[in-house]
């Protein structure tokens, strides 16, 4: 079993995040996506799609999509849960991921996407209006993440979970998207010092 | 327990089909988005990002997020299941369901809300050229889509799940959003006329 990632890119953090907390090792393996390593036939065999990461099973079957792959350890491994517990915690759970990956971690994707010179091959067609347009998307959703964070320690609750994962690789990847926060967001950055200063954050 | 909606967009027919097919009978109260009542503050108050559906529990709580309201069900009722059963079966479940849904379902949703006349107020701003370029992505994809479905019932595999849901609501809503398919897709029609003729289709 191993992973095929390129360690630069934000989808693949998220999965060693999660492993890292649940003390998973497992090998991993490079390729280049700046190399167009992952729209090369062997990769689009595993991943149609060309994204990583995948997980490759040792029968063959091949894993692609972050959280799918996070669902796979976190059916195998239940503990610690990162994905809830309960079906109400699940819920609640799967809400505040989903709520994280499309309102912050895809608006800042599309920032980088459309409007870093380094993506211009890679996004095509690159429409800078549509990257402009997610900027004050990523800025809102902070907003309402600090006034979320000021009644509880963490995004889902009181346990750190997946999606406390996708919303620190999110504010991570604001730096190469270059969007500047501005606001003063006191709980967001009591928040984010805290799951920043986790071991697993340097995964 | 109750389901806020409004009946005519896309995600809360994803989980009127996910629970008829659980055979799930439940409340249901509608809003108007086109009154722009899910941006009132009473259902803000619900769900802060503002869209439809949302589980409205007993206790008050409430799970918005199509497929979080679907986890909660799935995991009370886990027959039939719908997202999948086992490590493996859950995360191939989960994997399709994300394919479906960011590449297919959410193209399809970006090329209407980006090019629609009726979209002009909700959508803010419309990006032309960003509705534009999502058009040849829903063509690309259902013709991988063809491709998989030559080898198996279904889109996940040889059961009906919650990946086979999403992706029946995308090919729906491409009337609305006005993209034309064009190509030949024998395994694709195949598929499409077997899971539009299930009766949870009409749910």
């Amino acid at each position: 079993m191993k992973i095929i990632e390129d360690a630069r890119a934000p989808n693949p953090r998220r999965v060693r995040v999660f492993l890292a907390e649940k003390n998973i090792q497992i090998e991993y393996e490079q390729l280049d996506i700046t190399e167009f390593d992952h729209k090369k036939p062997g990769f689009s065999e595993m991943n149609p799609l060309q994204r990583v990461p995948v997980l490759a099973l040792d029968d063959g079957t091949a894993i692609s999509e972050s959280i799918a792959i996070c669902r796979y350890f976190e059916e195998l491994h239940p503990e610690p849960p990162l994905m809830g517990a309960g079906p109400e915690g699940k819920a609640r759970t799967e809400m505040w991921q989903r709520r994280m990956e499309l309102n912050l971690l895809h608006p800042v994707a599309q920032t980088f996407r459309h409007l870093h010179p380094a993506m211009k091959e890679l996004e095509q067609p690159q429409v800078a209006a549509w990257g402009e347009a997610n900027r004050p998307r990523v800025l809102n959703m902070l907003r309402l993440l600090n006034k979320e964070l000021s009644g509880r320690p963490f995004i889902a609750g009181d346990e750190f979970t997946i999606a406390d994962i996708t919303a620190m690789v999110a504010v991570d990847f604001m730096k190469p998207a270059k969007i500047e926060r501005g606001d003063d967001l006191p709980s967001l950055d009591r928040w984010y010092g805290e799951v920043s200063s986790r071991p697993s954050a340097r995964a």
